[in-house]
Parts: C-alpha cells; structure tokens; sequence
C-alpha cells in the first residue's frame, strides 16, 4: 500500500496512522479533516505528510474514516463515491449497524470493510495519538462477506501487521453488546462524575480525599463529548435498554440498603466478584 | 517503638505492615485476626514476625486496627480496654463517625487517633499486601485533639517515615465527603458489573469485545464483600444520599436521550470533562 488516507485525524485515525506507519514505513499518509488545525498539528508531528482532499482518493489505497460516527453516515457514502478501483476503505466506529446499512445499495459497497478496532484513552485530538494503541488489541469486522475478497485480504494483512486480534460479528449483534461492555460503561463514568462534581465543585479540596479508585471509576468522564454523542445517538435503542437494566439494579442495591438487609448487600457484591475471572486478560 | 500489632492483617493491616517495617527495622510484628490461616500466612510471607493475642497489648507500642468497619466498632473498646499506658491505637477504616463515638467515652480515648489512609486496591487478604502502598497517599485523621499530644507526636513521624500526606478533618464531614468520592464509585462499579454479567453471562466470548475503558470502569467490582458491606452499613444514611442523586443523574440522562435532546446530551457530559483538571495528580 502506498497512498493512505486518513479522514478525521484524532485520537483514533492519528494513533492507527502512527502504527500503520511502522508497519508500511514505504506508504505515504495524507490528512484530511473539517478541522485544518488538527491537519496542521497532524502533519508538526509526523502523523501525515500532508493534507489532502476527498478528490484525490481516486489514488488511495487505503481509506481510513475516523470520524464520529453521525458524521461517518454521511461521509462514507460519499468517499465510496469518490475513490478508485483498488481503493479499500474502512472505518473505526464503536457502531456498525447503521453504517452498514448507509452504504449497504452502494454499487462500491464491496470497496468497504466495516471496523471497530477496541482501543482507545480517554484524551481526544492528534495530539493524543500515540503509537502502539492498536498492538494486541481487538478488531471486530462486520458483514465481512460483503467486501471484495482482495481487499479483505489487503485489510487483514495490515491488521495482523499491527499485531490486532479479528473477530467477525454481525453489526447489528456487535451494537447490542457493545452497548453493556462499553457505552454503559461510559454513561456511568460521566455520571459519576457529574454527580460528584455538583456536590463537591465549591469545596475542590475535597478532591484530596479522593483515591486511586474513584480515578479509575471516572476515568471514562474524560471522553470527547462530541464522539460520545454521536454513539449514544447511533445506537440509542440499545443504549437505553443498558441503561434501564443499570438503573434498576442500582435501586434494587438501594432497596436492599433502604430494608437494612445486608446479607442481600453482600451478596450482590459477591455475584458480582467474579468479573475477576472474566476479565482477565484484559487489563 | 519497639511492639506493633496488626490486628487484621489482610490488604490494609499486611500493607501497612510492610511499609511500617522498612521505616522501623529494629521493631517487631505480631499479627492477631480472626481467621488463624491469615496469621500463618503473613507469618510466612515476612508479614508479621509471630501471632498474638488481646492480652499482650499491654507490650505494644503501636496497635493498627485494620478490620471491616462494622468488626472495629466492637473491637476497639477492647483494645483500649487491653493496652498499656504508652500504647498507640490506630485504625484504618473508610468510616469515621461511628468509631470515633464508641469510644467517645472511653478512658483510654486519648490512646486512640482516629485515621483513614485513602489506599487500597480491589484485591484482598495478606496475599494482597504490597509494599509501598501508603507511600505518597492522603491520610485522614480526625477528631486528633482528642488524641494524647505524646502518642499523636509518635503516629505522626510513623506516617511521616511512610511518606503519607497528612489531612485533619472532622468525623461527620469526612464521612459525608467520602461518600461521594470513594463509596459511590464502589456501588457504580459493583453495578455495573452485575449488569453486564447477567446480561452476557452465558455468552463468555463477548467480554472478548470489552476493552481497558470497561475494564477501568469496573475495576472496583472486585473488591471484598465483607469489607463494603460493613461500610455501606455504618455510613448508610450518606451512601443512600449520593445514590439517589447517582440515580437521578442516570434518570435525567436517560431522558435527554429519549426525548432525542442530544445538545443537552452533549452538554451533561461537556460539563463534567473538568473532572480531567480536578483530578490531574490522584492517577
């Protein structure tokens, strides 16, 4: 691959340029965003090489959308439009059923490959990417079978080159679980937060007291309102199911401290524990 | 100081046990607690130098109490009831109204500084004890002037030595404050949590979708039943404050989504990104 594009260059199209750089030290990457100034930073940094336009994607090899995902419905569909025969475009969504269904009558369908590489900080814009985000993470591709066979192939071998692990879903399967193991997660972050924040904003030393575990609860409160938005948008059906079943077990967990039935307390915990055993590995 | 025993010698007693050591190597470690498989274990691990009883406090320089909150509430009076005329006590739970009125009138009050050491991790039992734990960590003493001027003086250079920052506080306010910044993030977790499992339980290969913000998130959720029951329990009234306006937060949220208001979305979590600036030095 020799001419890669990146559109929306930030903490997820800049970081997965650093690595695919590493991996393709021959490619050229271009730079294209609404926002010049991320193009600018993109470039002082050695992100991209320069800025480019939707109009030279005739000569891409490559395509990378890393925009928010309201932005991308509207964006891919036009890309498609816009690059050449050998063009493989992909995305970088935490949602999949709506993007693949934006693009599902495109006659360059079969130029797309529907990603959701699991990685990311809670810091956002060029200056966040890093190297390395993407090594031994997950990359859930969607409706594989409708990508060209040589293009899958040219996908994959960059994705391997990364070091990610793939794992094939069905979209509209990947955004009712994506739903419980990261956008709810999300929502309580910034909940959490805002929830401490109105009642501890006027007396910030109060902060002090907090430790290493209220960090690592809120730590997701940092997120990018606006890619965050637009998810919660996109996938809002299943979002607010998650959100419902969290509510309701939150109350049920009041219920039981309301009656003063601790062993009911204890033992909601304990049920809970052993998402030591299922997350292993992944910290 | 020459004796110190650790009355409760899991994550918290074992820890501090192990930074105590390196500042006072001449001194020597008795582990009392109520499961004899611990005692042997700290003993083994260079913990403690040999197991205890009440009846030897009389000999102690420096008593730790590091036992579930609901425990220390019938402990303490004990000790005090055990010690000798030079002996510190010192405890280490996450509530401080209530230890500090059980022994309110007691005549060894004065042997007693009431302190709240803001470390930890989600792990449990002596295993878990590491060095370094309290080094560079908030320590919250309250009600100190009704602590002897001698014995405050001796517990003071200890967590001097350690490398603990100091915070003085009254009982009622840290109880109220700690709520929200450390008991709340608890219950967030530990529910969110038992949402996602009994959700995905049965369909172990989706955590394989779950990514480090996930993993951050619920972190928490490993921690030990018994301990946060017992400080659920003694700090109720204030836990079930920061609960209902989590809840209401969540419900408010929940709406501005289902009435389609993404801007007010958006803005709930543009709102509380700060919680980037007020937390810069905790991680």
């Amino acid at each position: 691959m020799e001419r890669i594009y990146i559109i929306g260059i930030g903490l997820i199209g800049g970081s997965f340029a650093r690595d695919a750089r590493k991996a393709l030290p021959e490619a050229q990457f271009f730079g294209i965003d609404a926002n010049p100034d991320h193009v600018a930073k993109a470039i002082e940094l050695g992100i991209v090489d320069a800025a480019a336009t939707l109009d030279e994607l005739k000569e891409a090899d490559l395509v990378v959308l890393s925009v928010p995902v309201d932005t991308a419905l509207n964006v891919l569909p036009e890309v498609l439009d816009h690059i050449g025969d050998h063009t493989l475009v992909i995305d970088m969504g935490s949602t999949k059923a709506g993007i693949c269904k934006v693009v599902d009558e495109h006659p360059k369908r079969r130029h797309f490959m529907a990603c959701h590489p699991i990685a990311g900080t809670e810091f956002s814009g060029p200056t966040a990417a890093i190297e390395g985000l993407f090594k031994g993470k997950t990359n859930i591709i969607c409706e594989v079978e409708k990508t060209a066979f040589k293009l899958q192939e040219k996908g994959l071998a960059l994705f391997n080159n990364i070091g990610m692990r793939i794992r094939y879903m069905n979209a509209v399967a990947h955004d009712k679980h994506i739903a419980y193991v990261s956008h709810l997660s999300h929502i309580s972050s910034f909940m959490l937060g805002k929830t401490v924040i109105e009642k501890e904003e006027n007396e910030r030393d109060i902060f002090d007291m907090a430790g290493s575990g209220f960090a690592s609860t809120v730590r997701l409160a940092k997120s990018n309102p606006e890619t965050w938005t637009a998810i919660f948008k996109d996938n809002e059906e299943n979002v607010l199911e998650t959100l419902d079943e969290y509510i309701a077990n939150l109350e049920a967990f009041k219920h039981l401290l309301e009656t003063k039935n601790y062993q009911g307390v204890h033992d909601a915990m304990q049920s809970t524990n052993h998402i030591k055993q299922i997350l292993k590995g992944i910290e």
